[in-house]
Order: C-alpha cells, then structure tokens, then sequence
C-alpha cells in the first residue's frame, strides 16, 4: 500500500479530538471541538464531517488508508455507538455509515481501549508484539487485548471488558449494576472512594468538600509526601491490578500487560505494588516472562493515534 | 487437501489412547496401552511409535494429514511436554522432535483441554463457531480458548489456563502452590470437598473411608435423590463456575461456553446452577447472547478427537 496518512478521531463525552497521522505516528494536524455541545447526533456528524474535510483538504484521498474512530460502546463489527452513557447520543448509533455516506473512505470503528491497544502496537511501545493486554485507567477501567498481532472482538465486538471483571463478588456496587468490579476499585474514582473509605475508617475529619473535590493525583502526592493512608491506597489499588493482571494473564498468556491513563502517572506509588501483587499472584509457568509496562505513546495523542491505528495501514 | 485421515493420541498419567479418524470424524482403529509401566521417556516413544505404525499400516502416508497429541503441559509452539506432574517422565520432553525423528508425518502437540476445544470445533458441537471456551472437568479443570476460528496458545504456548485463575485470594491451597484456584471448587475434587466440609459443618458423622472413597459422581446421586448437603454442593460449585465464565465472557465476548468431564455428567444438578450464576453475574451487554453447553462428542473418543483435531486438515 502506498498510503501515507491516517485519521484518528477520538470521541469522548466532552470533547472530540482528531488528528491527520502519518506513517511514522506523527500527528501533523489537530483539530480539537465540544462533543457535549451537539444534544443531536446529525449536528455532531455534520460537524465531524466538516472537520474530516479540513484535515483531508491539503492530501491526495489516494494518501489516506482510512478513518479510524475510537468512542465508548463502539462496536467494530457494526460500525455503531450502542447506548454509550457518556455521550449525549442514547440508542444505536449507525456512526461509520453516516459518515461513509458523506466521505468516501474506509471507516474503522472501536472502542476507546481497544484503540489504546492498537496505538501502542503501531505506534508505541509494543511494536513487534504480537500477544499483550492494555489496561487504561481513567473514569472507568478499558481493556484492549492483543492476540497473534490482533485485536480481539470477540463473537459480538465487545471483547475486551476487563475493567468489568468481577473482583469481590459481594464488593462495591457498579455504575453496570452488579458488584465489586474490577473498576470500582482501580479507576480515578475507585482510588478516590479507597482513600476516603480508609479516611473514615481512620476516625480523620475533614469536610465534605474536601473529600468531593480530592482526585487520584493529589492523593498520589501525599502517598509520595509519606501520608500513610494515601501509600496504603495505592497498595491496595496495585494489589487489585496485579491479581486481576495475574488472572488475564491465565487467559491469553501476553509478551506484556500496558497500563495508561491519569493514575499511572502516580509511578512508582502505583506501579510497584501491582508488580509485587502481580508476581505474588501469577502462576509459576508464567513467572517472569510477562513484563508490566507503561504506555510509549505521548498521553495528549495516544487516544488520535490509536484511533488511526485501526486502519491498519500507515 | 486430499488427506483422509488423522491420527489423535492422548498422553494420560495411566493410559495413553490413540486412534486412526476420518475427517469425518470417526474413530476408526483405536489402541490404548500403558503410560505408567514405562518409566522411561525412551521406551514410551519406541511403544508409540511402534502403535502409530500399526495405525498407518493399512493407509498411504499421503492420506494423512498428520499426528496430533493432547498431552498436560503440552506446549504448541516448543513441541515439547514441560514438567508434567502426572506424569513419570519429568522435566523438558522433546516429544515431537522424538516421534518426527521415526516417522515421516506432521506432529501437533498442545494440552489436553487445548484439543478438547479443537475437537469440539472440528467434529462436535461447536462446527462452525469462531469464538468459544471450553471448560473440562476432570481431576483438574482445564480450558481452551477458541477466538476467530483459532486456538488461542499466547506468547509462550501456555494460554488458556483458567482452572488457575484465582476465585479466592485467601481461599483453598491449590496444588499449583497458591490459593483459591477456580479448580479447587469445581474439579472433581474440589466438589468432593465442598461436601466434606458442608458435611463437617452439619456435624454429620461419617467413617473415614467413605469419606475418603466418596466421587464427585455419587455426591450428584446424591442430590437427585434429594441430599441437601449434596444439592447445596453442586450449588456452590455451579456458582463458582457461572462467576468464573462471566469473567472469561469480559475476555474473548464468545458466542458460547462448552463443558466437558466426569462432574458434567451431573446434568441439571450441575448445570442448573451454574446457568443461574452466569446469568446473574454476566455484564448487560453479553446478557442472554452467551449459550452454556455440554460436549457434543463422544466421551469415549472425545480425547482421540481432540487430538486428531490439532492436525486441522481433516
């Protein structure tokens, strides 16, 4: 193929960013607008669209392998959002023929981890493997997992769910509905909701707005200021990673399990009691042969870049 | 192709099985001999070979599409068994390279769940499925993982381990040396074990040895015949299983999930549970798209299949 350029166009509940990639993975043009502000999904394509033409505008189409598009609850095999919470848009949403109807080009549709996974494997620091898992932190936890240089879909495309796992059948109640997901407690959130349930139990005072507005990271820097509860939260989010890292591991026997997202810039406080909770949990044929290893890719790209990853192509 | 058979061998701690198939699926010549009167790896191998060239007496070599072996700690890629406990023949056995040294033929090597999964997609119940799990019951628990019509083996040929994804962090001590393996609930006996202790609980009275010689088989009599103990074993150990393939559902997003195994034999006792636990604990968007299924295969020969499947060309 002689195609030069791919465009990533990453969609979340706030902003849309997309980008015009080459092959090398450099992103040579952003364009960056409010999701939330299109209550109507046609006003959202149309101006998706609109933008799609500005980053196409100086290429040959001849150039382009194709329009990767990484969104919550997109699904590869339909092309379309089901019922993703955080956007405005309930229901099905038919996203790559509306576009396609528009644009002529192949148009790839995944969700926003699976993009992750796919980005790492282009552009990042998983080129060359062939079997790894990403692991992306955020509000929520996302999985994208890698099997003999592809990724899984599964029978239904929504493969990959990882953060969903159940961890402590009679643990926390879910945003899913069901209890003591892996994501209750290893998200932003579920770090938070760990600091604050060690805080009461603790007997500290504080008050309810300082609880409400304190976020993974600023209890990552207590933790590295030596705040007692705070390092103890962070084991305890490692300790669930590494066993649920551990468990993966027996499914699909990876080269490497990534993590990325805002708490994994915690670092050490973070990593260190995964790997230990990792290496305590992992069964002996494996022991040593799966490295834990953070994203390659610069984190104010790396959602464009796996979006244009899925095309597959660059 | 025009190969027409397949020869599969199944390497047990007691006995190994092997037999000539048709790509139809039929057994068509089978021999069982010995594992365990042969302490020696060299002599095993000359048994073998001297019943594989009692198998192909009677067919042109162009026919057959190759040998398959389901081995435990079979390893796919190395060809190789790796410290198989049930076995005499310790360390690293360099089995393919040994049986291809004596017979000119295609050797596939992998474990024994590995080749139940293939079996069932080749000649069973899951002709035509891309995406599936199989889950075997024995003295252990094993699994295959099927995604996109292939076997998934990973980096290092160890995939598909789930009888050692952790249940119970500080649950029973596996024989793997670490604690609360899903196959210390829901092997053989693991729901022996189960009973015993729902039975030391009730303060029950039993001699030694019927505690000792009591199956997994005659505890599931047991509840059909209205035991309460045994009717709530087979609960809790389908609960256990209906969580642990709700978790593997979150993976690979399958189209369906197989059982196959002495304990299956079970039925409803063992299925009915494990179906409500699944359902209960399945996340939303998989909910009622994932069938629970028995082996469709002859238990007989479902070992021999498996292994003849490996050889995928029948």
């Amino acid at each position: 193929m002689n195609t030069k350029y791919a465009i990533g166009i990453d969609i979340g509940g706030t902003n849309t960013d997309m980008g015009l990639v080459d092959r090398n993975g450099n992103c040579i043009r952003n364009i960056r607008f409010s999701t939330s502000d299109h209550a109507d999904v046609e006003r959202f394509v149309d101006c998706l669209v609109d933008h799609i033409e500005i980053l196409i505008s100086d290429i040959n189409m001849e150039e382009l392998s194709g329009i990767g598009v990484g969104v919550p609850n997109g699904n590869y095999y339909t092309g379309c959002i089901d019922n993703a919470v955080n956007l405005n848009f309930n229901g099905k949403i038919h996203l790559r023929d509306m576009i396609r109807k528009r644009i002529d080009a192949e148009v790839v549709i995944s969700n926003d981890a699976n993009a992750a996974a796919y980005g790492e494997m282009i552009y990042g620091a998983a080129q060359g493997m062939r079997h790894f898992i990403m692991f992306t932190l955020g509000t929520g936890v996302g999985s994208g997992i890698v099997i003999d240089g592809k990724l899984v879909h599964g029978f239904d495309g929504y493969a990959g769910e990882l953060g969903h796992a159940i961890l402590h059948p009679e643990g926390r109640l879910c945003g899913c509905g069901r209890k003591g997901c892996l994501e209750q407690y290893t998200s932003a959130r579920g770090i938070k909701r760990t600091y604050l349930e060690l805080l009461e139990l603790s007997g500290s005072k504080f008050s309810e707005k300082e609880l409400e507005n304190i976020s993974s990271k600023e209890i990552a820097e207590k933790a590295v200021q030596g705040d007692v509860l705070a390092i103890q939260t962070y084991q305890m989010v490692g300790h669930a990673l590494g066993l649920a890292m551990a468990n993966a591991v027996t499914f699909s026997s990876p080269e490497a399990i990534f993590l990325m997202g805002g708490p994994v810039k915690a670092g050490k406080i973070l990593l260190d009691p995964i790997r230990k909770s990792f290496d305590d949990n992992i069964l002996s044929i494996y022991k040593g042969n799966v490295k834990i290893l953070v994203s390659g890719l610069d984190e104010n790209q790396s959602a464009i870049l796996g979006a244009a990853a899925l095309t597959n192509k660059v």
